[in-house]
């Protein structure tokens, strides 16, 4: 329904390409599973995984799309007729491959499902509102009818958060916000742009670039995630320690509700009572849905500079990062990785660049080191003058300088890893990330805690799992660490090996005093520690405020807020 | 009952100071009142208000704070009696010297009102409780009683903050933080410091500076406002362009409401639902008492640099300020003041670095000029190479750099304000301030019609006001503009006087396209524009919140919401 490429039902990538088309069982390509992961995974990485993960490379496909269960739909004919009589029937659709394709997100759990052919949470139709006005509308009919609303934008989120689960099991619908993905103002000397929520990253900074403008908001998500998707969800983007989280880049936004519309936000800033932006976003559907956007962009940078750095060990890496964040040098891109995803790094890659890295890592008995990725924009010579500060620093922390080659090669793969996870799927592994933030105290007992626990939890007699972390996103405060899981994939009971890792992790993290979610959300996943997080009077103030907008709770019920 | 000095009754600056004495009618000093006048304005100013003003110099000094009424306090016996039970009777004071001092704030109508003699806005008890389990118990049992809770820091507020007023007409109590003004933690590697609210910037930062570290938030209240204060307000420090709005500097903080205690925020950041803790920042007491707070400290700068600039016009200071804040390249202190501003400043000095700057403005043909501030902090290196880039941009601007003695000349009086008002408030003077913030798009059309509002409200046969302006606090989307405003005042009726000004000056700049309050706050003054400002569904989300947290409506009910 969008011009913007849509997402295959199964994995990661364009619908219709290369791999989309071995995922997807579609119009298959001559390419065999061995000679794909073979592609995807030189052979010291075969072996090393699995050796290290006591894991047997199997073909574990996922079933024909054709193959996929989905139950007729139960919205209600007077509720479609009366949502074909608001929005048109072009946009008002209940076939297949609408729904399919609006079902759920992309974690862990999410692709084991669809790939074992259970899209059990597939929307019961798939609405296209063109407007605020018609959004509006359609939250308050479906209010006046019960019939839950799911808001969907690039449909990548990787906790659950399209869940469209409900308590009374109503029927569901999903509001695709395609049709609402322009830039409807730009306003350069205030340097915001006002753009529908259903527009993406690579559409919207083509559209900025003309007026040597950026917005510079890059997850891994970014080909297909949604801007609005990012205010939801409260997003950071590889870039964050100098462009700020999403939340830092929103200046304003149009929230819909079933009860009236909501503008939010005083660009540049205001004292004028608590931040009621603040509540819009990370809201994830629960209040309304997003349908205006006014961001605040930036000159493209002049420089970009990306180098490669090791140091001697993880203790020694976050100290140095501490010490460079406490004196506001940090640079606009951060990213430590633990030995582990060091070493699973340099294997995974068959580049000269990675070989050559792993010899200069051992020439400076950097041997168990960690790899320091640094990444800098701006003004030329501001740029110079933070690098040179920093870099005076970090060697006084002993770091090691390895150049821009390393920088250079994180850059240009920064968007890969969804696409090498679904290889690794149809190969009968579990992977999965998961993230947290703490303070600098903390973050050496958050990362000691979730890695016991993944250990503990996915440990079998032969089997272990491999667990690797990166810092990023670093504050002067704290900083985030990001952890992907390795492991040998319990074939029967796939989901329940997951939750039971998840759960161990999560509650290992927060009792070490990180936060439940950095940027992935909460979603349905994290639901469960919601109160921990914010204790049972702030689930109860954020209830009150759901009250007041959504009386009937229809708006995304399955998310954020404890059942 | 604080170890901090206390607010003089009628004015600024510590009581039993020089000046305080004289506006208190204490131990009076031998300084006849036109040697004050004198003493505060050059001959050259003097001249140049009466002129421009229509303001014949008259000596209209307050009543002696003996001649004050106050009317018994109204606290019903019972609830004294569980509150000495709950505090101790020295924490339970209803004796006129507390309950004065710790009536309303410091706005001109505040002042106006205590220098009359009026203080029916006065507290009927003074509590002072020891932490936030007190705190919480305070609220409990007041809400149990339909007993209103004022909470109070420094008493500073400029917008009626501290009014008391209730619609329902119960008693009324202020909570003083003052007992709870301690530093409790430093986490040095996490540059995070736990205080109490009632703690105010001199101590902290004084506290601070045997680490080597600093808060950096410095508005003109800083001697008296309390940390807390800056909290419930969002305030904006004079270095807010460099160090951020207090909002920025908060990471977590505890807030006592009637019904139990939310602990706020997850340094260094989260997705884990909605900011609750934005609910918490400029709450202004409506939702319950702050009772401490998780600050972001930094390392005091090496290098502190102050300089001035003029630019040829207003409009040619706001385009080179503009195009700064594009390419982030404002500094940490950004005032540009108008011509009005510029010129006033220079007849209110009578040092020789003014005649200086009267001199080298005429030079550059910058007659009509505004004068400029710039102040830079941080590492030598970086400020260096800041500067160089700015002031580059700023000449090609067709700005002229005055050099550093007109900066510190600033940087030496940014505290001086509010004690010169009592000495103009002395002679028979309407001496008040606005604010407001808006897009660099939208900023000269803010300009002009506050301007206009304020001329045809406050101007008359023979006099018209001076209305001062200056830019300050530079975002990349905009800036904020502060307001001053003098006039002849209307003996007989001085509230009336500003207050159809003011009404006149905000329903101009919300026209406009200017936020409410940059950092003032809402208060009394300001919440019959709420609604305006976040609209109506905007209000019904904050007294959901407010119903849920404070089902009484005891906490501060004169103040934000609309009555």
């Amino acid at each position: 329904m969008s011009a913007q490429p849509e997402l295959t039902i199964q994995g990661w990538g364009p619908a219709g390409s290369r791999v989309a088309h071995v995922a997807d069982g579609g119009d298959r390509l001559e390419l065999t599973a061995d000679a794909s992961l073979k592609q995807a995974l030189p052979k010291a990485a075969r072996k090393h995984l699995s050796r290290e993960l006591g894991w047997t490379p199997r073909h574990t496909p996922p079933v024909p799309v054709a193959d996929i269960a989905l139950a007729a739909s139960r919205l209600p004919e007077d509720v479609r007729v009366a949502l074909v009589g608001l929005l048109g029937a072009e946009n008002v659709r209940d076939d297949r491959e609408s729904r399919l394709r609006r079902t759920g997100g992309k974690s862990y759990l999410d692709l084991v499902r669809r790939r074992s052919g259970d899209a059990s949470d597939a929307p019961d139709a798939v609405l296209t509102p063109a407007d605020t006005e018609q959004t509006a509308a359609v939250l308050a009919l479906c209010s006046a009818h019960g019939v839950v609303v799911v808001p969907f934008g690039g449909g990548t989120s990787v906790v659950g958060g399209l869940s469209g689960a409900d308590a009374d099991d109503r029927p569901v619908v999903v509001v695709d916000l395609g049709r609402m993905s322009a830039v409807k103002a730009l306003d350069v000397p205030s340097s915001l742009v006002t753009v529908g929520p259903g527009m993406r990253g690579p559409a919207l900074e083509e559209a900025l670039s003309t007026d040597g403008l950026t917005l510079g908001h890059l997850p891994q998500s970014w080909e297909f995630a949604t801007l609005g998707g990012y205010a939801a969800t409260r997003s950071a983007g590889q870039s964050s320690t100098g462009v700020g989280r999403f939340d830092d880049l929103v200046a304003g936004l149009t929230l819909a509700t079933p009860v009236g519309v909501l503008e939010l936000g005083s660009p540049p800033a205001s004292a004028a009572g608590p931040d009621l932006l603040g509540l819009a976003l990370g809201s994830e559907g629960s209040l309304g849905v997003i349908t205006e956007l006014r961001l605040r962009v930036r000159p493209t940078p002049r420089t970009t500079e990306y180098e490669g750095w090791s140091t001697r060990s993880w203790a020694a890496g976050l100290a140095a990062l501490q010490r460079l964040a406490r004196h506001d040098l940090l640079p606009d891109v951060v990213r430590l990785s633990d030995p582990d995803e060091t070493r699973a790094n340099l294997l995974l890659s068959s580049s000269a660049g990675a070989r050559a890295l792993r010899g200069a890592l051992r020439a400076r008995r950097h041997g168990e080191g960690c790899l320091l990725v640094l990444g800098w924009e701006g003004l030329p010579t501001i740029v110079a003058a933070r690098k040179r500060a920093a870099s005076s620093l970090l060697r006084e922390d002993g770091a090691s300088r390895l150049g821009t080659r390393v920088g250079e090669a994180w850059r240009a793969g920064r968007f890969s890893a969804p696409y090498l996870r679904d290889q690794l799927l149809d190969h009968g592994l579990l992977v999965e990330t998961l993230e947290t933030a703490a303070t600098w105290s903390a973050l050496p007992t958050v990362y000691d805690a979730v890695r016991r626990a993944l250990r503990d939890s996915l440990g079998g007699r032969d089997s272990r799992p491999l667990v690797m972390t990166h810092l990023s996103h670093g504050y002067a405060t704290g900083a985030s660490l990001y952890v992907t899981v390795l492991a040998d994939r319990d074939d029967a009971l796939p989901l329940q090996q997951w939750l039971g890792a998840k759960r161990a992790a999560t509650d290992a993290l927060l009792a070490a005093g990180g936060t439940l979610t950095h940027h992935h959300a909460v979603g349905a996943d994290h639901r469960p520690w919601m109160e921990q997080e914010v204790g049972a009077l702030g689930v109860d103030v954020l209830r009150a405020v759901k009250d007041r907008l959504d009386p009937r709770g229809i708006c995304n019920p399955g998310v954020l807020l404890p059942g």
